[in-house]
């Protein structure tokens, strides 16, 4: 059974991170969903697990806190990071998330990337490749050092192990790819079905 | 500023919940999340607030409780009954929920009903009239006492004041729709630019 590691922090956009853990777990992959503090603002764990505030004030609770030992390659085939603008600025600025993406793409495992979520490629300083982002930091993955990113405004952009998307409005076709790179293109359109899409939906 | 209450349970479909809530927000509308029990196995309430565990794993933490005094139609615009098979049960048997059903439409105020969620349809004992569902329900509500819906297979189904839908797929056009029909729709176009829908999708 395929597994997956999502990450989610407070400021993470609901809609991306609930369509890609439920998707893939429809799928049939095993998702844990992994807390990621802020940084810039440290603070004891507490005891009871945190519920994380996303972007609209749904509040999440997250199956574990983020672990670099206990979050690896050698233990999940894919890991998700999801955008919103804060959370998405907390997860790309912690060195172990940016560690964790780079030992990711070392193993040849994938790493998704969605909305913010993919300004983590310019903070691991991933080699220069093709990606897609959010439109409102477009500007940031094009320009400057670690970030001459080759930006295409497709809904989903592949390229090799790392699979990035635009946002809310794209996480469904986001999502079904990664189910289709992991378990493969019939299961996809098996899952696709009872999920009930309007006609004509381009995905 | 327009209100909306949406209802959570156990085994509520994350996507259709989180897609809502999220969309409203975007669209100026405050939004609580109330929690509904399971009358077949009732509990003391909890002095912590509950996660509802969602039907694919996920846990969200409500705003509230869910009391039939204070989410009646005086205080709300709109209430949402979202699906997942479980949580709509939950929800549609509830005869509080029912209750409420009944007062908003009474009260000329929006409800909205999607996937399984389209059961409270019929356990509310609405006027016949047309409708859609997640197509595993569908002949619950064609046939029987209280169910000769005219029953349609549109994305999005307006009856006066009865809105539904068909599932996590068609989430996106149903709370755009909710959002245009308590907002406007310059604020529907406003809204739906940012979440970067692929080009060519339908709504």
């Amino acid at each position: 059974m395929p597994s997956a590691l999502i990450l989610i922090a407070d400021g993470t956009e609901e809609m991306e991170f609930t369509i890609t853990y439920d998707t893939l777990v429809r799928g049939g992959i095993k998702v844990t969903s992994a807390y990621v503090p802020d940084v810039a603002s440290p603070t004891l764990q507490r005891i009871s697990p945190p519920t994380a505030k996303c972007s609209r004030g749904i509040h999440i609770m997250p199956d574990v806190y983020f672990d670099l030992s206990l979050c690896g390659p050698d233990i999940f085939d894919l890991v998700v990071i999801p955008g919103g603008a804060k959370g998405a600025e907390t997860m790309s600025k912690h060195p172990s998330v940016q560690e964790l993406v780079r030992r990711y793409i070392e193993r040849n495992k994938l790493v998704g990337m969605i909305c913010a979520g993919s300004l983590a490629a310019k903070t691991a300083k991933l080699p220069q490749q093709p990606l897609t982002s959010h439109p409102s930091v477009k500007a940031e993955l094009e320009h400057g050092k670690y970030s001459n990113f080759e930006y295409l405004e497709d809904s989903v952009v592949i390229s090799n192990n790392l699979v990035t998307s635009r946002g809310p409005g794209t996480a469904f076709p986001f999502a079904l790819t990664l189910v289709e790179l992991l378990c493969g293109s019939e299961r996809r359109e098996e899952i696709r079905g009872p999920m009930v899409f309007p006609p004509d939906t381009p995905f």
